[in-house]
C-alpha cells in the first residue's frame, strides 16, 4: 500500500490519459496487473468539444473531468495508481521512465498514449501569433484573444487600426478549423451585437485559409462542398488552395492558387493546420530505434507494439498505425474512436502476452465521420454495417453530431450540464463562458 | 457614435465594475449623462461565491458574467460606453485619467469604485506563499494549489515529506477564511476519499489561524462560538489568538496566546487576513490631497465625495465611509450590500448636483450579516425592521445563506446553473470543477 504497488504483479505503465490511455486502463483494471497511469494534467479532456471552451460557449469543467473521478471505479479495485507527473525521459533498455526530471519509475509493460501537439511545419516562431487548440490552457488563451480583440476594437478611435482587431483568421480547414471559424462568425453576428457602442460586431471578418483544394479533406468532395456552403452562409470567407507563407503580430501572408502573394491584416490568428506527435515519440525512438513518420508519430507493428520491443505499445494520435482488415492495410485516422479502439487492442494484446498467446493485428472499425460547422450546420458520413455509406448534412447532421457528442461526454453530470448550456445558448445566442481571468496582481508588470 | 460619446452631455466616468460600480451605472443610465465604465477585466464577479471557484465547486462562468452582458439593457439606451482598460493615473486638476499608461480620458464627474486587494501588513514577501482570494485568477491559483497538494502527497513515498502536503493553513477567521477552511475540510473528508491509493485524504489537516480571540468578529460572540463549533465538527482545527510571524515555502510560524512560537509545516497556505484599498486610492490621494485610512481606503465626505472635489465620489471597498443615520456616524462595513447602496447614493448625489440641488449624506441600511461555514453550517444575523435582531445558525442559516446568494447572483441563467451544480454536489459530494489548466507548451520551461 505505501509503495502503491502490488508486489509480484506485472507492472504496467500507461502514459497519457486521453481517450486511448483511459480505455487501456479500463480494459486492464480487471486483470492481475499493477497499473500506473501518469499524466501531466489532473484531468481527462473531451477534446472534440474543446473548441466550445475556446469560443466561450462552455466552461472548462463542462468538457473535462478529474482523472481520478473518471477512473473512480477502477481505482477502487486497488491495482491502479494515478500520478500527476511529467514524463521527461524513457529508457527502454532499463525498462524505466523518468518523472519530472529526477524520479525513476520502472515498468514491465509500457503503453505510450501521449498524444499530439501543434506542428508549425518548421515555423515555430508562428506559435506566439497563432495559437493552436490542444489543451485547456490553449482554449483559455484563444478565448482571451478572441474576446480581447473585440474589446481592443472598441478602444480604437481610428477605423484603420480597428479593422485588424475585427479580422479573425483561422488557418486549416480540418474539423477544428471549420468549427472554430463557424462559431466565431456566430459570435460576431449573433452574440455580440448591441453590446458595443463604437464598433459593429457584425462587420467583423472571419477568414478560413486552407492549403488544399477543399475543406474537411477527410470527407467526400460533395460533403466538403456542403461544408463550404454552410460556412459561407454563416458569414465565413472560405479561401482554399491558399498556402500561408508568414504570420506575425500584424497579420498573415499567403500564396493564392494563381501564385500571387496576399496580405491579410489581422490581430487574431488561430492555428488549426498541423499536428505532430508528442516529443515523447522522439524520446521513445531515441531509446528503441523505432522509426517516426514525417509528423513525428511512432511507426508501430501491426499489433501496435514497437519493433523489437513487444513490451511497448504506442496508441492514439502518437501512433502511425495501420488497420489490418480485409485487403491492404490502411492508415488509422487521428480521431477519438480510433484512439479508444487502440487502447482496448493494446490492453488485449498485453494480456495475451501475459498468457503466452500470440498478439493480434489491430483492426480499426470505422463507424463514420462527423464534423460540425456551426448552428444547425454539420456533415455526417456514416458507415452502417450491411447498408454502406449514409451521408447527410445540415440541421439533421447537426442534431446527430450534437447528440453523439453529448452521449460520449464522460460522466452523466457533464452531459446534463452541457445539454442545459447548449439549450440555453441555442435559444438565446448567449455564450456564458465569456469571462477572461486577468493575470494576478503579483504576476503583473505594473 | 464614432467617438462613443454624446456631445454636450456631462461626462461621467465610473472606474470599477464590482457591486458599487454596476449599481452606479444602472442608476445613471436613465439620466441625461454620458457614462463611461472602465474596468481592467471583462467581467463582473460575484465575489461572495468566489471561494467556490477556488475550492473547485463552481466553474468561473457560474460566478461571473461579461460586463457587457450584465449591462446589456443599459447599453441599449445609447449613453453608456464600456472600456476594458487599466486606469494607470488620475489627474484631478485636469479632470482626466490615464488608460494603460498612455491614453487620456476626460471626465466631468468621477465615481471611483476600484475595490480592494490583499494586504500582508508589510510582509509582501508572504504573497507568493500565501495567495489571497479577490479575482478569478486568484481562485484558479488557489484551486491549482489545493488540488496539486493532494497530487504531490500521492507522489511522496516518504511519510515525513507527505504530511506538509496534506496540511492546509488558512490565515484569517473572517467570512472568507471560515468558508475556505470549512470547504477544504469537506473536500478532504468527503470528495477525495477512495480516489487515491498511497494517501488517505481524510487524514489531511485543515488549520484556521485567527489573530483575534474569535472567528467571524463582525458577529456577536455567541455566533462566533457557534461558527467555531460548526468548523470543528467539519474537522477544522480552529486556533484563535494566534498571530502569524512568518510564512515561507515550508510552512507558517505563529505566536500563541501565551507567547510561545509555534511552527506549522504546510505546503498550502491561504491568506484571508487583510485587505487594503486599491492602489488607485493612493493615486487619488496624491492628486487631490484626500486622506487615506490605515488600510489605504479614501476617507470620504458624508455625501461620499472627496474633500474639495465634489465632482469625485469614492464608493465600495475603496471608501472609508460613515453611515449618517440617527446618532453618531458609524463606519460602513466592506460588504456587497453596502457597495450597492453607495453606488446608488453616489449616482443620486451626482444627479442632484447636476440639478443644482444639495447632496445628501450617505446612510447605510443594514439588513444583517451572513456567513457560511460549510455544508449545512452557517450563521445569520438579520436586522428585521420593527422586530430587531434575528439570529440563527446551523442548517436553517445555511439554507437562508444559500437562497440569498443564489437570488442575488446576477442573471437568471447563472442562478439556474449554480442551483443545479449545488444540488448535484450536495447529493454526491462531487466537486466538478476540479480541473487545473497546465501552462501551455510554449510557456513551459522544458
Amino acid at each position: 500500500m505505501s509503495a502503491g504497488r502490488r508486489a509480484g504483479l506485472p507492472k504496467v505503465l500507461v502514459i497519457g490519459c486521453g481517450f486511448g490511455g483511459i480505455e487501456a486502463v479500463r480494459a486492464l483494471s480487471k486483470a492481475e496487473v499493477d497499473i500506473t497511469l501518469v499524466d501531466r494534467t489532473n484531468h481527462h479532456l473531451f477534446q472534440p468539444l474543446l473548441y466550445q471552451v475556446a469560443t466561450a460557449g462552455l466552461s472548462a469543467p463542462a468538457v473535462s473531468a478529474p482523472i481520478r473521478h473518471v477512473l473512480r471505479r477502477e481505482m477502487r479495485r486497488g491495482n491502479l495508481t494515478v500520478l500527476k507527473a511529467e514524463v521527461s525521459g524513457i529508457d527502454a533498455a532499463a525498462r524505466q521512465v523518468t518523472l519530472d526530471g529526477h524520479e525513476a519509475l520502472a515498468y514491465d509493460h509500457l503503453i505510450l498514449a501521449a498524444g499530439a501537439t501543434h506542428s508549425y511545419f518548421g515555423h515555430d516562431d508562428w506559435a506566439v501569433h497563432a495559437p493552436g487548440l490542444k489543451t485547456l490552457a490553449d482554449a483559455f488563451d484563444i478565448r482571451a484573444r478572441v474576446i480581447g480583440a473585440f474589446e481592443r476594437a472598441e478602444r480604437c478611435t481610428d477605423p484603420a487600426q480597428r479593422a485588424p482587431w475585427q479580422t479573425f483568421v483561422v488557418i486549416g480547414g480540418g474539423p477544428t478549423g471549420v468549427e472554430m471559424a463557424g462559431t466565431m462568425s456566430e459570435i460576431a453576428q449573433h452574440t455580440l451585437p448591441q453590446e458595443f457602442r463604437r464598433i459593429d460586431s457584425t462587420h467583423s471578418r472571419i477568414v478560413l485559409l486552407e492549403g488544399s483544394e477543399r475543406v474537411l479533406g477527410s470527407f467526400v468532395p460533395a460533403q466538403s462542398e456542403q461544408a463550404r456552403v454552410q460556412l459561407q452562409k454563416l458569414g465565413v470567407e472560405v479561401r482554399t488552395g491558399c498556402k500561408v507563407t508568414a504570420i506575425d503580430a500584424a497579420g498573415v501572408s499567403y500564396e493564392t492558387p494563381d501564385g500571387q502573394t496576399q496580405r491579410l491584416p489581422s490581430r487574431t490568428v488561430i492555428w488549426a493546420a498541423g499536428v505532430a506527435g508528442s516529443p515523447l515519440g522522439r524520446a521513445l525512438a531515441h531509446s528503441t530505434g523505432a522509426a517516426l513518420d514525417r509528423a513525428g508519430r511512432v511507426i508501430v507493428e501491426p499489433d501496435l507494439s514497437v519493433a523489437d520491443h513487444p513490451e511497448i505499445a504506442v496508441i492514439g494520435d502518437l501512433a502511425a498505425a495501420k488497420s489490418h482488415g480485409a485487403g491492404e492495410p490502411k492508415p488509422v485516422p487521428g480521431v477519438s474512436p480510433a484512439a479508444k479502439q487502440m487502447g482496448r487492442a493494446a490492453a488485449a494484446n498485453l494480456l495475451r502476452r501475459l498468457r503466452g498467446e500470440p498478439t493480434r493485428a489491430f483492426r480499426y472499425v470505422d463507424y463514420g465521420n462527423l464534423a460540425t460547422v456551426g448552428r444547425k450546420a454539420a456533415v455526417v458520413d456514416l458507415s452502417v454495417p450491411g447498408l454502406g455509406a449514409l451521408r447527410f448534412s445540415g440541421l439533421l447532421a447537426w442534431l446527430f453530431w450534437l447528440f453523439a457528442h453529448i452521449y460520449f461526454l464522460i460522466g452523466f453530470r457533464n452531459r446534463l450540464m452541457v445539454m442545459i448550456d447548449w439549450a440555453w445558448s441555442y435559444t438565446t445566442y448567449e455564450r456564458n463562458a465569456r469571462v477572461v481571468a486577468e493575470p494576478r496582481l503579483q504576476d503583473r508588470k505594473t
